[in-house]
């Protein structure tokens, strides 16, 4: 077995490298953290050649490459570059896990935690604040399920853009747009929903009490906002499927302990082997296990 | 017994953080330094929630936070802000060093050696720099364990200013304010005086020996200049209380390796418990037991 | 003996830090790196004084420097600055290794493999793409071998510019420039030589087969060029002195195995003493124990 140490190079699309993901890296078994902060898909050519030129393949699972950063499109473009200057067809490749900002993680684990309770298989699915990087993967998970997914946002022609760009991957999900600007279109948006999901902003409240109470189809309310008050009224950050008039409710530190359980094996996971992309499909997956 | 790694996250306002400071946090029992430069208080929100929310309370004291950087107040607002960033009332805090620029640590050595001989109450005390970093946070040591404390400078109105600042923080204290440029000024200054400490800029003569011989009520110099020539003429930087023409000497060196002791002693203290602040009073306070 | 653990500051003048130079670094026995980029010559000095007043004589072979970057001269300029600022008359140093682009490893990599077959004594040599920070190191620990050398490039200017150079530093060395922006030139370079060096711009074939076939006093071709095509045409990259033609061939991977033998030997005798400066001639002589 060879003893050479784990190391990480964390890339982060930020000026400062994420501490939040350091310190989860080094609890997941990162030895050593090679941090680069303000990464551009332009500039990764010599770190990925870094990592894959300095040992033997035998020994290039020790290396792995994290990318992050708030600016999730960006931190995309970087995993597009990342990939193209490794060279697996000579061996030469290391393991890349892709979560900027938290957002696969926290999909991942928002979606898992409904499918421990209930398929989604030909349920419809409400994800509020869709547009954003969470709940388009949200969405985009329960889509590949087979859910029917309606995408809400308080601007229509955002949810609609959302929606057009996953069916661009999806093309034959059911997914469509809603607009939630007012308490009215909220309500239509809610209506015959068997799942709501809430991944709006930071310490927002989306989704009112009165309009998600006495919804027949209803079963389970999943709120991702840490900051009070909650995204969804009532559902309290530390609800762990206690039912509240008739629904099942999680909260987000609820969904965040799952989170961070799949962010850490991810980064395990990345140390067994020189050849796995973790982004968001496998790491939903790897959430099956735990 | 928590197994986890003690991270320390070195906050430095300066664009390169400290080798020094580095070097000492891995010596004291850092295990792993996640390292910031250019620091800003609008910037450290993030990063103190990144030390905060990755581990459990029970496992919150292995991750800590220093600051530092050579622009003294600018840490000092990182501070502040950094502060504001905890949450101690859930639990989720970590400990906080402030000593930029080794300020901290170097007024709490320089003032503890003096009080290994002799106290401080009642005593009359001169600080030539007086209006640098190192220099007030003497004063306000000095001030606080009842010296009559005068301030120096080579312009009247900066020693002025920094009576007033000093005396905002401590209204009861005895701290006036005296102009060094020229060598009346000095002898003035010196006069009546048992304690001078040197803090001036390095490199720099600030006071002649023949300003301070025969001065009958002189009993101990600190000079705090490493970088020859000293700045009190006739103290040598390794002098550890040799009595030179009747006053107890004290040099950069000796004052520096207490200094390197209260550092190391203060980094291990931080990862002994999640909710502490080791500012100049609790690091002057540190200092006792060494 | 000491246990404080190994503490490599790598000093690049690049932005990004590389990623190489780290883990080499670490898989050679640097236990800690402290990273900086975007590295001056004015801006060493507190990070040289960061690593000497850190901790005492005895323990100072603990922590080295290790100076890189793509700028090969700006890093020679910072190799100075930090010279300048170490102190070794008062036992305040640590070891310095440069090696900018690697271009001191591959140089001394390079001509070991040519002198594990044959001495340079009075041999002819030609360093193709001469000018570069490889082949002027190259030439100039041929020259120093006591071989001819000449310098090749397209631009005769610059390969005069070169020598100038060279015999500054050696000046009862011989040494010369070539023109080999035509065929003609370039035959007339090889003509009369026993060893070329291809040492050229990644991916760019500097010498075709036909030019080189048939010479009569060729014995040695080391081509110094991994990515495809090789420089020197009809030389692999694995090629370890396999006989093509009647001339032996030693290709980039194959000099690059040295390489990184000399580079971590280097970086392990870091932290052997407190006072060596390992750049290229020190890192030539090393390569011979290997």
């Amino acid at each position: 077995m060879s003893d050479k140490r784990r190391i990480l190079l964390q890339l982060d699309t930020d000026t400062q490298p994420s501490a939040f993901d350091s310190v989860v890296a080094l609890d997941a078994g990162a030895e050593v953290l090679l941090r680069y902060g303000g990464v551009r898909p332009e500039t990764v050519t010599p770190l990925v050649h870094g990592a894959i030129f300095t040992r033997g393949p035998k020994d290039l699972h020790r290396t792995a490459i994290f990318i992050g950063g708030s600016d999730v499109a960006l931190a995309e473009r970087v995993r597009d570059a990342v990939r193209k200057a490794l060279l697996p067809q000579w061996g030469l490749s290391v393991s890349v896990m892709l979560d900027p900002n938290g957002s696969n993680t926290t999909a991942a684990a928002a979606v898992r935690t409904v499918l421990q309770r209930q398929s989604l298989n030909n349920a419809t699915v409400l994800v509020l604040g869709g547009t954003g990087p969470v709940g388009q993967r949200v969405a985009y998970l329960a889509a590949q399920l087979g859910a029917e997914v309606r995408i809400a946002s308080r601007q229509l022609l955002r949810a609609q853009e959302t929606v057009e760009q996953l069916l661009a991957c999806l093309p034959s999900a059911r997914i469509m747009a809603g607009e939630t600007a007012s308490e009215d279109g909220l309500r239509q948006a809610v209506q015959g929903c068997q799942v709501v999901f809430g991944s709006g902003a930071a310490g927002v409240r989306i989704l009112p009490r009165t309009v998600w109470l006495g919804q027949p189809q209803l079963r389970i309310l999943v709120d991702l906002n840490a900051v009070p008050p909650s995204g969804i009224e009532g559902v309290e950050p530390t609800d762990d499927g206690v039912e509240r008039e008739g629904v099942l409710c999680f909260g987000a530190l609820t969904v965040g302990n799952l989170k961070m359980k799949i962010h850490k094996a991810a980064i395990a996971k990345l140390f067994e082997r020189n050849d796995l992309l973790l982004d968001l499909e496998e790491l939903f997956a790897l959430s099956a296990t735990m």
